[in-house]
């Protein structure tokens, strides 16, 4: 062993200790007669001294050589510090250094080893093992660990069983686009990587394995937007005879678990909304319900009068923004513009102002009266103090424009506390959604999920109109999990197939192991999946998951450090059978 | 909730009280006025009972249809049973069913969903979902979860961390075959599955990380033998600022703690004998030390005289058989016939009993007296009543087949007993061996094994000779893990690239990375990692991994329950820029 200690934990207890310590030189200042090294490693950092006076000579000179990075072994007695550091565990002591050793020279590296550093991503990204040597990054990795320990321990001890399913599947055209792996013994062949162990973890059910888990990896090739990585974490999910309620109780369980736990909070019982009420009072079915600012629709309140925008609109929307009544007209104006911005797309905002003193003031005056808009104050919810906002349109695109407006007031009104977590249910999605594109019904969730026994009747005639027992767990404006009742019966997997499109062969060649084992005797079930990178990063307070990642790839889907993926030898090509098709 | 207990837990306790079950019809007897069913779940069998006297008509009626796998729910009372049962631990009772209701229906099963089944290792296969219902399989899915439970516990709390690293890493010609995966955003570009994540673990190292370790899914592309396995599982390990010993200590101590808290089994500081030792006295790398029957070398008392098979042999070694001095003519010729065999390849083999009466009697009496033979007795450790065998040739070849004989005596004599645990650690492998057919040396662990820095100066002349501080865990005379400690030293990783055949242009490209790496400060490090499949298999006291993975490849790579891999959409190709290359 290298060391005695690490260099976190030494403290005046320890003083007249000999020790042995190493780490890396974090910085050293040479006075001339007296040089001060910081040394760290992964538990904190230790101040080593070197004195002319009491040093061997040629240890002090060695220690005048000693760059940054540089990986030392030191020996030497603790003795109390003179000016003491109270911001470090071990800022009461340092190392009067006996013996140096240098065990590994550094270059200088690209950007600072500091909490805040002078490197930009790239670089960081080239040089991750450095960057990984940083605070904020070890201990989002650290972090994740133990986010990851909690987890399973928690299922583990409530009889979930971790069963790990294979990485070499079977590519199926439905949902995202497949990773394949050509097969050498079997040319012409792929495998696919999985998207998620969906159908595994439902033949484990089948098989009687009845509370499943696994923390596994997963893989989409998708174009990537930011903060998206072709593989990514989930903690997946599965429990066989359960009800909707005991999923959601079960999880809800877990996440509760995580934030005592982990954050020291306790949250009460999830609220639960449904999909529709998501979407009508936040425009969103992932809301952050840290703060109110709910939608109040105006129809009946602003469709009265001859304003012909808000008359010839699905959908006249508004919110209240808190003490927006000392809004300046630049400051309204910037808003406006904010909503126009294509990335919102909205073609105009109305606002009313509710002063201190009880009026209201709007932009539209000439068209409504004080009662009016009273009536809009009253169902936004508008307190004197507050400005409301009113878009108008068709009723999708508008909620979707108020949402994305709500949620900038709330990161700008400083709503969104990264140290506040309200968690909640939505519920009751709906099981099918039309796209125009391909003139058909997309599963929402996956096609095995189970329509609600009470809407089955509409299979033939509005399938639109069936909700799902599916869920999502959202956690401030985030969704960290999802999950439904799967389908466990095989005619109704079928049906569930052909709505989608499929032919019966094609139904047949893809699933058709799964649709077997429906006749095998395959009980109730569901389950759920939740994104680790994600939950984690929110757990951490942070916006995004690059930080609680190892190794992640950027946006092209480059690991730009092991510069990954590469050409391979022909010889490798000729073994799987395959051939380049680039110009 | 389908139901209140499961069924295993119910016992004479719960006499009187209502229950709601669910599981699996196990196996229904019809008396005409009594049925009996056995329901199964997960965690046992519980006997139902509908009595036309005591049952509604309508839940006898429905219980007569009941076939084997059926998924029912079930309402009743627990009732004291007449004929118990010690064999199960709900034996005491059994439910007086109330209703009954089919969750659904099942088709005849293609084998017995028993443990000891009549289904053959293919239909298995293709139907696993029916297998894991059996307890042999279910029992080694849950076996190997606590298994991998204590791994993490065990490592977390000695400040282990797990991080997990990329699936989508490069390929590199060193080694097994990588399984590649084309990369649509880089047209004719590939990533390669990680066959480990061992250039990760040591940047991890660089990076200050200090303890990691990861269960963690690993790939080779190879031929399949039996019992291997195309994706595997590691319990990968690595520590910086450590020495050999201490890594040794680190696992040895998971090893014990594992023997203990899993098989009850207390086991003393494992014994470590170096490679040379091992190959000498075992023939073997990873000996089977629960039994003796180590070799003896005969040479000095076999040469002497004018038998010209061992004149003309490099190695003349013996093992001694307990007991064997009872064999028949007809059992030692079997012996000799097993030990030519092309498998294992010995021209001849000459035997000499040990008689009870303190006389040796050998195949070569002519050429060696009682004096000559005593001394083999001795030098083989032969009591009365033994038999040597004694086999001649090239020494490595000679040993390899020593070996074999050894284990299948082992195993015939049932000396390999499946309860008893013995395990060791070798050490000090060599770091090259020098493969015939390429003409160069390979590393015999991997190119980043450090050299024994006492050995380093044969680097130029003799690197044959050059040891490793490179170790393997054996236990049981299976190699269940395997490390080193690593090279951190740029010039020296880049003598050891060439040394193995790499041009300076081949190193920089496959792991210039890692070099660079090396040049920022790399501490020392090492580390190992277990394979988790043979580890929970041999814990579990069984040959065959198969069992321990919940969705087995064929040797053929295949996953016949999913057919897996398959042909992929011409479209899917394009996209990748590949096409395919099949005759």
């Amino acid at each position: 062993m290298y060391r005695s200690h690490n260099c976190g934990e030494l403290n005046a207890s320890h003083i007249h200790t000999e020790v042995t310590l190493a780490g890396w030189v974090q910085k050293s200042r040479d006075k001339g007669f007296m040089i001060w090294v910081d040394l760290r490693d992964r538990y904190g950092i230790t101040q080593l001294i070197f004195d002319e006076s009491r040093t061997d000579k040629a240890v002090f000179e060695l220690a005048k050589t000693l760059g940054r990075e540089f990986v030392i072994q030191v020996k030497g007695t603790v003795i109390e510090r003179e000016s003491k550091n109270p911001n470090i565990s071990t800022g009461d002591i340092e190392i009067l250094v006996s013996e140096l050793k240098v065990l590994n020279s550094a270059i200088t590296p690209p950007f600072t080893i500091e909490d805040e550093t002078d490197g930009g991503e790239d670089i960081r990204m080239k040089y991750r093992y450095l960057d990984i040597r940083r605070n904020p990054v070890k201990n989002s990795l650290l972090f994740r660990h133990k986010v990851a320990m909690e987890v399973r321990n928690f299922l583990s001890n409530k009889g979930f069983c971790e069963v790990e399913t294979p990485y070499l599947i079977k590519s199926t055209p439905e949902g995202a686009r497949d990773f394949v792996v050509p097969s050498r013994m079997n040319p012409g062949q792929f495998y696919a990587l999985p998207q998620s162990p969906q159908t595994f973890k439902q033949l484990l059910m089948v098989g009687g394995m009845d509370k499943y888990f696994q923390i596994v990896k997963c893989f989409r090739d998708e174009d990537l937007r930011a903060d998206r990585q072709p593989e990514f974490t989930q903690i997946d999910c599965e429990m066989a005879f359960v009800e909707q309620e005991d999923i959601l109780n079960t999880f809800e369980g877990l996440t509760r678990h995580l934030l005592k736990e982990i954050k020291g909070i306790e949250v009460d019982k999830f609220p639960r909304i449904t999909y529709e009420y998501a979407m009508k009072t936040y425009g969103n079915d992932k809301p952050d319900i840290r703060f109110g600012m709910e939608f109040g629709e105006l129809n009946e309140f602003a469709q009265h009068k001859d304003f012909a925008v808000f008359n010839s609109s699905e959908l006249v929307v508004g919110i209240a923004v808190p003490g927006g009544a000392a809004y300046t007209r630049k400051e309204i104006d910037g808003w406006i513009d904010w909503v126009k911005r294509p990335q919102v797309g909205a073609s105009g905002m109305v606002y009313c102002k509710y002063e201190a003193d009880g009026t209201l003031k709007s932009s539209v005056d000439k068209f409504y009266d004080q009662e009016d808009l009273k009536k809009w104050a009253e169902i936004t919810k508008a307190n004197p103090g507050d400005i409301i906002f009113v878009l108008s349109g068709p009723a999708d695109k508008t909620r979707g424009q108020l949402s994305a407006l709500r949620m900038e007031l709330g990161n700008r009104l400083g709503l969104r506390k990264p140290d506040e977590f309200a968690p909640l249910w939505v519920v009751d999605f709906p099981l099918l959604e039309w796209d125009e594109e391909s003139q058909r019904y997309h599963a929402m969730h996956h096609p095995f999920t189970s329509p609600k026994p009470e809407d089955i009747h509409l299979i033939g005639t509005e399938p639109g109109k069936i909700r799902a027992n599916a869920y999502d767990m959202v956690l401030n404006g985030n969704e960290i999990g999802g999950g439904s009742i799967r389908i466990h019966d095989k005619e109704l997997q079928a049906r569930m197939f052909e709505l989608l499109g499929f032919t019966q062969e094609e139904a047949e060649n893809q699933f058709g192991f799964l649709m077997n084992a429906f006749q095998y005797g395959a009980p109730p079930h569901g389950g759920l999946a939740f994104g680790l990178d994600r939950l984690v990063a929110i757990l951490g307070g942070q916006e995004t998951i690059r930080d609680f990642i190892a190794f992640p790839k950027n946006n092209s889907g480059r690991d730009v450090m092991i510069d990954a993926p590469s050409v391979i030898d022909h010889k490798q090509l000729d073994e799987l059978s395959i051939q380049l098709n680039v110009q």
